[in-house]
């Protein structure tokens, strides 16, 4: 298997101007998990392994696998600024270290990046995988706006919710792993398979990452329990308990929202009536089916260990607890 | 010929969400002179006239074509949140109509649209156009970040002056004419020669843009004179003026560049020292010589209408006033 941080350590951003570069260097050396470079090669090994065919094809979905995971922290450093967020991975954001000019233009350079590694990909496979690439970055950038659309918007569904982060979160996912089979060879039904099973568990996994903000283990979580309540974010266990209040709930929660002096009560009276209304168990099942659309998926692919590692991250992402 | 305006218009932008979709339309709707996209389609058909082959080479070149105008495009709405500007083709820029966040996340999806169009080109011939673009795409980052550094700096040579504008200004230019020749089928000289005769007419365009900045004719400029020398622009003449000028001068010009409420004053002065050095002759000279480079150039192509163009576009560039 490919050492997927050794890859992306081994990118060379040793070149001038360094204002432009050094900002790229600074936030792919802040760590991150990887997920989406690991899962395009997962996918490769996955089909490879099936097919019998020879290892180069697992060599040959690493520019691809690299390209996603350029674009994937471009949209975090473009986001930072959007959000005015400060930290990121317990460093301060490239706005912040640097100033908002220099995360605006280092953040275009990674783009651009983005598409230079995706250039190495075969020729024969470029079309097809740069279509599906430029797809995927589309989704995001909607997600994104839909994002930004919906926190002012007074009312959004749960379906509109799950759209969104469809596209914010699952179809970079999705991609990541059908690239990496089709590079492998995977047939157009593997692909399809490989797509579905990352849409669901992205979707799955943001909606976790919703229910532990609220009910995460603070030892474990990494962040503040309760910071979406505080900031009123529309998660899907909010819209779950406007969806599903009676008219007395509903106005205690509307009241609740509009308080801003008072975190820790807030965050205790909003998750009693979380409680009060089952919204992490429904929220929960939502999650749960995702899994299983997405585990049912890995039925269509050839059975190996690589299949086996796509099966237990999927189980393993309903009974996280940070 | 292709109409290029009716291409740009035919682009569809009637997406949602409108927040993401809107500042592109905007923006491509505001008109701008279609220098590049059309430069593409002139490169397509020298070349094609050239070799004799069909005219379906100048259809293929489109896509490209486009990709590149909405590039540009792209490039104008960071440049503008970068550079604060608020008025671009006499209308509002984006970060001032909507806000920062809408022309840096409307600019991402632009560039991303940009590859959309790339994308289309015959597959064949895409990933040496991608390649390109990569590379052109990267030049003119590097160039908008030595144009900050350079703007800070102490001390900047007229080298290091006309290697910034070759990157943010002529990169773009010399590969719209490359590619556009390329995908008609143009062999290794003719894409060199027409990548150099976009670069040398690219350099003498912004080095005229300097110059008519101080000695333009305030009717047809379109801009007000004088604009570089009030918000000491390190352009070419003013370096020129730096590295020629005797002890006396250079005190006195130091002295000049200090003064920020005299703007009228300022601007006489400047240019009776710019006058007395000889800094315009000096940069003619420049501009001249990359004119002269450039025409050389296009002997190198099929002679024909569209070099014919070229030639043209070449010999107005040097005495242009406006």
């Amino acid at each position: 298997m490919i050492d997927i941080n050794k890859a992306i350590e081994a990118l060379n951003w040793q070149k001038e101007p360094r204002g432009l570069y050094e900002p790229i260097e600074y936030t792919l050396a802040s760590g991150g998990k990887r997920v989406r470079p690991t899962l395009t090669l997962i996918a490769a090994e996955a089909i490879v392994n099936g097919s019998l065919l020879n290892g180069d094809a697992i060599e040959q979905a690493l520019p691809a696998a690299l390209a996603l995971e350029v674009f994937h922290n471009f949209t975090l450093m473009h986001d930072d600024v959007m959000d005015r967020a400060s930290v990121r991975r317990g460093q301060p954001t490239v706005h912040v270290k640097w100033n908002d000019n220099t995360a605006i233009l280092s953040g275009d350079q990674m783009l651009i990046e983005a598409y230079k590694l995706l250039s190495d990909v075969p020729a024969d496979k470029l079309p097809q995988v740069l279509k599906w690439f430029n797809e995927m970055a589309t989704g995001i950038c909607e997600g994104q706006q839909l994002d930004v659309d919906y926190e002012h918007a007074s009312q959004v569904t749960i379906e509109e919710y799950l759209k969104m982060i469809e596209l914010k979160t699952a179809v970079l996912i999705a991609n990541a792993l059908r690239t990496g089979g089709y590079i492998a060879g995977a047939n157009a039904a593997e692909q399809q398979a490989l797509y579905e099973y990352g849409r669901h568990i992205g979707i799955a996994f943001q909606v976790q990452d919703d229910i532990l903000d609220v009910y995460g283990d603070p030892k474990t979580f990494g962040k503040a329990i309760g910071g979406d309540i505080v900031c009123n974010k529309k998660t899907i266990l909010l819209l779950t308990a406007l969806e599903n209040a009676d008219p007395e709930s509903k106005a205690e929660l509307l009241q609740w929202l509009m308080a801003t002096d008072c975190d820790a009560q807030k965050i205790a009276a909003v998750t009693a009536i979380y409680n009060r209304l089952e919204v992490r168990e429904v929220c929960e099942a939502v999650m749960e089916e995702q899994t299983a659309l997405a585990l049912a998926e890995l039925d269509k692919l050839p059975q190996n260990e690589a299949t086996e590692k796509l099966r237990q991250l999927a189980e393993r992402l309903v009974t996280r607890n940070s």
